[in-house]
């Protein structure tokens, strides 16, 4: 694998401009503690967000949407199948589908689902440290949602994930890398107050299933969502007192962020 | 059907006052992304939302409640089960209960449910334009959750439903119009923001049935719980840098409306 | 049972200060309306908060997590199940766990649940006065998930109920109440605008199962959670012009808190 090159902040901005002119519609499938929050999260950035769920329902929207995301951090056995199906669709109608993997390794549900998963050709994945080593090595190492690791220590695991599954992986933390298996782009900036509410992570699997969709190149997109993300959180922590007006100002600097921002 | 007449700022805070007083207990069973924001706006009314899901408890809790609102956002065939037995239950105690027939039209499920829930008497319907034409033709065009219509389109299928089903309908966009099949009036105001934010139309929607459920003109009331959302949806756009401040704001004004606002 | 006596500041910042320091992981399975709420305070307070729902995977991260939370407010049959494989997990494994027993009462399922519930060691239980009633009583008494009761009507039956069940029982109200089923704690403050924002109760109840696994006097532990939630709401409300503006100040406020304002 390459050495990593930093992002420019001028192809982060045309990215942006062209997910904001598509106004990609993106299905989320996502977990139940961050639903309100990844919609508020793409609407800012001017997608349309929707979240249906039942089983034939969510096979006919996936055909329909620009994007679909799989979030397994609530997962049961009845969302697998839907999910499933979902993807199934997405795949038939050449759709791009993105895989969070939230928590996958010890626990046996959603490790074995994303296993399976990874066959199915997602465009992108997207987890910490932890995650992304654990999908590649099949086995787990994260305390509950938290990353144990650095994400630095993840490049080779995200590389074999990358050439195993086609996917773009991003392994996300104090600086993210993005990988297609062979190139490698790192995204820095990120704020601390973006790991004390809850979502954040969750929320930018939404944007990269949007920005996966796309044209262009995938590598370069989803890097741009990283930079997108950890852009807004950067401007937001300045004027923040705490996690609660963090929030609020995550989403208005997500509405507001421009070239001269990102640049 | 009559001209559209606009409704009077006079009544509106009647209404509203009549609604603080009443306070009454609204049944939410609703779509997974919206919960949270829904039970806030009605208690920033002081209102009482309420979340009974089980098939049984929600028959046993619809008996008690002031009012039901039956939002189809993320339904499964299970969530379709406890929504009958709440209507069924709602009605045979005589409490009103109201539709929001989310995206509505393409999807399988969800538009066989809404078509068996028109013949069970809803009190109100609240829905964008391309789900009341969905809803009223038995066929569908919405783009998932977002309106391809202006609000004008949908008088003529806002007219057939008030009178086919018997409910008050509430077609919502840019001017809200809201009929008994007969009657009609017309609700100005609103703010782009509200669309930049999940879950503005499925709060409504919840604001509409406890409106509904006040004594008096029930078409009033309707109209008048879509012009206190559009009020502080307007009071909240101008102290509002984007998305996230608004919400926080949109709150904020709901709770202090009052006349002089209204009028 | 002994008079109250109002707990000291002094005790609560040491009790934070620990809390913070261990950072639990606290598993909780929790209503639909609130989890991204419980979730930021949780995190608003360095603790790590994960929502895991299926029955199998429930019950294998209760074994690694600090503390488990079991809160019924949107209960159903499947998810009673995997509440208690947790539960049962929980015990095995000799990590605490807290019942909110949110409108227990009249609400057949969770009422027959939550009695089940009392049988298998709970740490603690937090409601209002009409829950802890009803639960040590067998029957019920509330609005939805409203009070009927003040606070200090609650006291036998939250003696009564300590002493069944071997948990310590948080009546919470304009004054909270603590007891252990002989000793018995107050603790004052608190803000109205609390009760007009959803899951301060239920975010309560999340801290407090974090409280209950501190090493020391869970008493005294449990009644810090009460204090600590109650000194940021009396601060936030200082500055909020509604609930909106509230609810973020509130989170800051949990960020933000010392001893000092403890004191």
């Amino acid at each position: 694998m390459q050495q990593p090159t930093v992002i420019s902040g001028d192809l982060v901005a045309e990215s942006l401009d062209l997910f904001r002119q598509r106004a990609p519609l993106v299905h989320c499938m996502t977990n139940d503690v961050v639903q309100t929050f990844t919609a508020n999260v793409l609407l800012a950035l001017n997608a349309s967000p929707a979240m249906v769920i039942d089983s034939e329902e969510a096979a006919q929207f996936s055909a329909l949407a620009d994007a679909l995301l799989i979030n397994v951090g609530t997962l049961t056995g009845e969302r697998a199948l839907a999910m499933r199906a979902a993807v199934d669709a997405a795949n038939q109608a050449a759709k791009p589908w993105t895989l969070d993997p939230v928590a996958v390794g010890g626990l046996k549900l959603r490790s074995e689902f994303c296993q399976q998963l990874l066959t199915l050709h997602p465009a992108a994945i997207r987890g910490n440290a932890s995650e992304i080593i654990a999908l590649a090595q099949q086995a787990g190492s994260g305390r509950g949602v938290d990353s144990l690791h650095e994400s630095g220590a993840a490049l080779q695991a995200a590389q074999q994930l990358a050439q195993r599954s086609g996917a773009i992986v991003a392994v996300t933390g104090e600086t993210d890398y993005v990988t297609d298996g062979d190139r490698l782009l790192a995204v820095n900036g990120g704020a601390k107050l973006m790991t004390r509410v809850v979502g954040t992570g969750c929320a930018l699997s939404a944007v990269v299933a949007g920005f996966a969709a796309l044209p262009g190149d995938r590598l370069l997109h989803v890097a741009s969502a990283c930079r997108v993300m950890a852009c807004a959180g950067e401007r937001a922590t300045r004027q923040a007192s705490g996690p609660g007006s963090f929030v609020a100002g995550f989403l208005d600097e997500l509405w507001m962020l421009n070239a001269e921002a990102l640049i």
